[in-house]
Parts: structure tokens; C-alpha cells; sequence
């Protein structure tokens, strides 16, 4: 019996060193996935994804699973290519285009967040500018362009598909920290996993704050120096919301 | 002991008998009253149904229990005149009736939700039209009639007791997915059941993106070619969700 | 040992003697604090009491415990004079002359419910008549009058302190199933502790949905026969909400 | 074994002993905190301090930890200059400042609040003023000036991180019971550390019920008497909410 367990102990291993991604990084996408399901910014759909730390042309990713139940053990290796590696016959996110095209565009985004966040939607959806209300959500006003995938094909294909849409998405977002995406949701990167999903929560919130502000009057919107002064702020006080938003997902009984 | 065991066992399997619908069946649709529960989408009322699998001209759906209490022993056989089969003198719901006649008019139907989900009450009492947001909804964007009673009768009775008003409701309802009624609720189909689990919960989400975005802005909703192309993605995408909602509701201590 | 067991038992059968209402009653307005609570009808303030079903004189409540906490053993026994019987020294809600007052001048009333209940402070801060959206909240429709409070005293007071306070309060909603108070927020009456918390819920449901749909258009509400026709059915189906509520509130840690 | 947990204990007294401040109030402290996060008032950023109960140049607070996760032992005692007492060598919250400059200028404060409150951020942004919805929200009648920090510096920095941006805020609450910070957050005072919370809580509740009256129509605020009244009354029934608020913060598995 103690040989048993033994044994399965063994071949769990086995089974993942086929991810060649610290087990650091592989058990934080994994919480990252988590809590922005515990955020309402992605449900049974959407993904995060972070750039392998001993490989910058790979990245890794959960296989084909809904965000909200994603493990250690979901989390695969994929090449900038988008395409799993190695390859094992798995099912995976038909727009893991997303973080290909972004990885090879921008050297510097260490992570990518594609969701469906309800707050957003309605900017992407009327094109009202999304702009930065308080320094949490300083990052909105680096400017969040706006994704139109009908500028890039005809056939009413929404999903992005392809490596040509991915890389149409990747020019759209520039330099910028995030991408609206019209009639979809939004793609978010940071130069850090924890960064990403900071500024996936917090622009969520922004979005929400933003739409009651205009009903209420004229608003008084961060300036670009007061932009800049809080984004130089928030990388150093981010990994206190973490280590909360860590203890949270991992201590619920799911 | 064990003997009494196994014979109370023996006792369970033959009241089961009564249930001639698969297990599995009979368990998802107690799932999908839980699902749902959870989601908001129906609270102490509202229903859902499906078809029995092994006999097209019946429907299963919970005796008359609150559906976030409903478990599979409750579930029960219909005739597709909305009477139960066998018949054991249990209540039922009085608005069973929005169930057999729509299996009657739409033999592509193979499940039925009915729901209060408060985003769609506001669409009904207005006669606001709900139009499709983004691809997570998009089955809103193959239109949605509203359904007014007044039309059909006159005695200030707003609930669907009767064949005729299923009828009425089901003829309102013509080859959509799904039909708002005005003053009362919405009623949801689809060809699995999961897939109208799936379009309840994301036409209520559609209803409060699309609330805040008109009140954003111009609405850039999604046209026509959009909408079928998202509506053959959704169809393998659905189960995804379907893990996961199923795993939370499972799992949840009730 | 067993002996002290047996002594403790019995010490807490005689103090609970000091409550004449039935055990169920006791146990059902215990119960109906926490359902009100996990519904955001209560919060820490508010409070609700059904009319002692032994004695008509008598009215049974909390004694001063924030809603959320209450147990069977804080329920205690007022005249309607809304003073406790016997009188224990021990604190009390201040405003337990809303109840009293009630009772007194509504005989057909078997339950109060006082409340600060958020959707519903929009509509008495600005006197926009809370109107019927469905079926669900059909009381409603029997007209809900605003109690003013500077139309009866005049010192900034805004609680109901006093039997006049009270009786001012019942003369306001007179024959009506519910009255908001400006400033402050609404009581619900009801012919049994059940349909009570059913109306609360509900109403408070009304007028989030009643918001949304005056911004989103011009709202048809329900007509007269229609109010009428639903408040016959929702006694008979109230029953299946409270089955859920029960079970919630019950198994929920606290 | 059982000296080892006697050691244990003892190693743990003295460590504690670092704070001068009465356990009850440490522990009431670290409730604080847990209680405002549960009620969305400080997320994984804000902080809460109270005045040292012995010694009023001194104020205590958590060291740098999110709000939701602190505990007993997180809480350090800090002089009226916002350094740590004794200095060692922690991380602490940069915006400490808020506190000391407040307890300096303030000698009737006992407790100190400052969040991001969502609901509280779009009247900051528009300098739309917060006035009192009802009886619950009282403390907001007394007038919610607005702190621009543009007023005080010009770099484009937004937080509180000096003595002189603490003193700025200080003379800009004067002698009022809270202050909206633009484009940042608010700052709450009470005399006591449960009256503070209530505050917090109260007022951004306030807040959101405003933002929806003001959409229906034409505000009935409480007027100057009222305000008067109800604040004289809230003082005393403040305990109720916290008994409650105390159960639930506490019986939460974190």
C-alpha cells in the first residue's frame, strides 16, 4: 500500500516535467486564473497567460478549461506561435492567438489577460473613452484604444482566430497597457503576472466608477502627470493586494 | 442491518421506477434548477425542463419545489399536455403549461426555461428591444419577441394556466430562442439543455451591459453576420462553462 | 454529571416559559430576522414581529439584537402598548411602536416588518410612487403611501419614538399593505408572518427594477385587474419561497 | 512538550509587548480592518487606525499588510509624526501621515478611516455634494468638504506621503466628521473607533442611494434639525450594528 502511493507520486511528476516552466510560474498562472475568477473578470471563459521564465519564446497557459477550476496540472507550454509544445492532442483556446502575437509584438509584456469583464463591454460597445478616475486605475490613462475586428475582416467572425488577427489586435494595442475590443471584451498586459491582473481588476473597476460619475456630472479626470507619478507608485504597492488576493482564492473551498 | 439497508435501497430504486428518463438526464436537469439558482436567473420560482430522451412526446421538470432546492428525487414525467405522467396527486406548477406546448410547436426544442431573471423585466415592461451586446450573447441578436397577455385574454390573469396560453405564449415565441413577457418573466429554448442554461444566463448579462451602455452612449451592437457566425461557435464552446457550473453548484453546501 | 445536564435543561425550559406564543411562532419570527438579513432587507437595524397566535393583545420580537443574530431565545412578548410583557429591565428597540400601533389599528394584520431596505429610500427621499413592474411584487399595486414625518411633529426627530409617532404612522398606511417613510425607509404589513417577508423582498426587488426601467423607457405597468388577479394567486405560491428561505438561512454558518 | 508551549506562549507575550496599547484595543484594531473589507470599504489598499488608549500621542495601525488579511499581531504603535514607535525597520503604509496630522489637529478624534470606497469615488471626481439620504447617513449632513491636492502641490502626486499633504487634508476636513478626496478616495473620523466604522459604511451606502435618487427626481434631504436629531441617536445604537458586524468578521474562515 505505502508502494502504491509511492508510485503515483512518481508518475505525477513524471507527467509534469512535460512543463519546463518553474513550478513557481506554473502554480501562479494557475492563481491568477482564480482570482480573477473570484473577481468577476473572467468566468467560464477567457485566460491568462505569462511568459516563460526560462524561455522568452514560450509562454504558458491553461489547456481547455473554464478559468473558475484551472490547476497546476491544467497549465501547458505554448511557442510564440501559439501552438502547444509539445504537442499531446489536447483541446486549447481557439483565440490563444491573443498572447502569441502580443509576446512576439512587445518584448517587454510579461503576461496577458484576455476577458469578457461586464464593466467594460459598454465602452467597448458605445466607443465613450475610458479614462482614469483615481490613481488605482492610473494605468487607464496610458489610453485604451479600441479594437474593431470589422477593419480586418468581413465575414462577421468575432474571435480572434487566427495569427493575423492576433497580430491585427497586437498593432492595435501599441505600447498601451490594454485593448478594448468591441462586442467582445478586452486584452490586458503588464510587465509582471501580478501587474496584469492588478490592472485587469482595477480597470473593471474604473469602468464601473466612470459610467456613475457621468450621470452625475462633469468629471474631473487624473491628469497625464498625475497619470504618470501613480504608475510609478502602483508597481511597488501592488504585491500587497496579491498576497490577499492569494490567501483568498487559496484558502476557498472550490 | 445490512439487510435493512439493502432493502431501503431496493425501495429507492423502485420509486425511481417511476421516472422512465435516463439518470443522467433526470440529475442535469435538478443540476440546471441549481445552476440557475445560483446565477440568479430563477430564485423561489421559474422552472426548467427538458425533453425525456427516450420518449420525445414527454418532458421531465421538478414537481412543485423552489429551484434552489430542487434535487433529483423531485423530478417528475410530463405528457406534452403539461400533465403528469403517472399521475399521483402532487402539486404541480400551474404554469406547466409554457413547457408541453412549446415541446408541442418546436420539436428542435429539447429544453425550456422559465425565469423572473430581474435584467429582463425591465426590457419586457418597456418594450425596449434586447439587442445583442457581444458574442457571449449573441442568440439575443436572432431577435426577441415580447409577449403581452392582454392580447390574449382579459380577466387581469397574467400567468400561463392554461394550454391556451401556452399556446399563445408558444405562437409569440414562433422559431426564437427565447420570448419576454411582459410584467412577468421570460421564457428561454434551445436544442440541449445545457446550451439554454447557457442562453438564460447570458441573456440576463446581456440586459444589464446593454442597459448601462445606452445609457453611454451610441450602441454599436453586433449585426446580423456577427450574430450567425458566433451562434455556430457558441454551440461547442458551451460546455466549458458547463464544467465549471456544474463543479460550483455540486460543490456548494446547501 | 448527567445530573447537571439535566438541571441546565430544565432552567432553560422555565425561562423560556416566560414566552407564551407557540414554539413554531417563535422559532418562525427568529427565522424571519435572518432570511430578512440574508436578503438585504435588515441589517443591523430593523426589525420585524408577527401578532402572538395565543393572544391577540400581544405582539412577539426581538428584544434590541441587530436582525442578522437574532435567536429564538431573544424573542419576546409586548402589549400593544408595544411595552414588553413582563417587563424585564432589559433594552428594547426604540421604535417598537410602529409595531404596537399597527396592530392596534389593522386587526387583520399578523405581521410587521420595519426596515431600511436601500432600493426603497430613492422613492420615499423623492416621493416617485413606487409602481408594479410584475406579477412578483403585485402588492405593490395596492398603492404605497409616503409617510412625512415633519407633517406631525416638528423637532428633526425622524424615528417613531412614541405611540403617537405610531398611531400617526398607521393612520398613513391605513388600509394598505405597505408605507414608505421619507428620510428613513418603509414598513410592510401582511395578514401572515410568511406573506410579510414575501412582500419586503419583493417590493424592495420592485423598485430596483421599477429604476431601471423608467431609465431605460415609458413603463408599462400593471393594471388594476392585474394586481388584483395576482394578490389571489401569490398567498397559495408564497409557501414555496419560504421553503427555500428556511433552508438557507438555516443551514448558513453564522 | 507541554513546556514547549509554555515557552511558546511566554516568547509570544513579549514580543507583543512591543505595543503599549490595551489588547482590546489592538484586537478591536484588527476587526476593524476585517469589518471594513467585508463591507467593500478598504479592498487589499486603505487603512484604519484608533488613538493609543493610553497615551494620546500615539495612534495604533497595522503594519504594510492588506486590510483584509491583518491580524492582532500586524498592529504597531506609531507617534503623532506617523514614524513607528519603536522604529523596526517594517514596512509601513506610505499615506501614514493622514493619521498623525489628523490625531495632531484633531484632539477629538479617536479613530481614523481611509479607503477608496467605490461608491464614494464619483462624487469626488465631480464635486457633486454628498448630502444626507436618511437617518442612517446622518454624519454626512454635517458637510463633506472635498480635498484637492492640486491645491497644496503640483507634480502630479496624489497621495498623502508628507506631514505637510497630512496637514493639508487635516485643515481641509476641519472640523467635520469626513472628507472626499478627488480623484483618490475619503477620509473618515469619529470619536470612537466602532462610530468610525459605521461611518464608513453608512456613508458610502449613502452614497450609492444618492447617485439613484438623484436619477428619480427632485432630493428630499434631511434637513438641518433632522441631521441634528438622528446624530445625537446614532451614537448610542452604533453598538447594535457592531455586536453584529463583530460575529460575522470573526466567524469567516479566511
Amino acid at each position: 500500500m505505502p508502494k502504491k502511493i509511492i508510485r503515483l507520486k512518481s508518475s505525477k511528476l513524471k507527467s509534469t516535467r512535460l512543463v519546463t516552466a518553474s513550478r513557481e510560474l506554473v502554480a501562479d498562472v494557475a492563481l491568477a486564473n482564480l482570482i480573477l475568477f473570484d473577481h468577476d473578470i473572467l468566468d467560464g471563459f477567457g485566460h491568462v497567460s505569462a511568459r516563460h521564465d526560462q524561455d522568452p519564446e514560450r509562454f504558458v497557459m491553461s489547456r481547455y478549461v473554464a478559468p473558475g477550476i484551472v490547476t497546476p496540472a491544467d497549465i501547458r507550454e505554448f511557442g510564440l506561435d501559439s501552438e502547444p509544445v509539445p504537442e499531446r492532442g489536447e483541446k486549447h483556446y481557439s483565440e490563444r492567438f491573443i498572447h502569441g502575437e502580443i509576446y512576439k509584438a512587445r518584448p517587454d509584456v510579461m503576461a496577458v489577460i484576455h476577458s469578457h469583464a461586464p464593466p467594460l463591454i459598454p465602452f467597448g460597445a458605445t466607443g465613450a473613452p475610458l479614462r482614469p478616475m483615481y490613481h488605482m486605475s492610473a494605468h487607464v490613462g496610458m489610453g485604451v484604444p479600441l479594437f474593431e475586428i470589422r477593419d480586418f475582416q468581413n465575414e462577421g467572425q468575432m474571435l480572434i482566430r487566427s495569427a493575423y488577427l492576433g497580430r491585427s489586435l497586437a498593432s492595435t494595442l501599441a505600447e498601451k497597457p490594454m485593448v478594448l475590443m468591441r462586442g467582445h471584451g478586452a486584452t490586458i498586459v503588464a510587465a509582471s503576472l501580478h501587474l496584469a491582473v492588478y490592472r485587469a481588476i482595477y480597470a473593471a473597476l474604473n469602468a464601473k466608477l466612470q459610467m456613475e460619475a457621468m450621470r452625475l456630472g462633469e468629471v474631473n479626470y487624473m491628469n497625464p502627470e498625475e497619470v504618470e507619478a501613480c504608475l510609478a507608485g502602483v508597481e511597488s504597492t501592488n504585491e500587497r493586494a496579491w498576497a490577499l488576493w492569494k490567501k483568498e482564492a487559496s484558502g476557498k473551498k472550490r
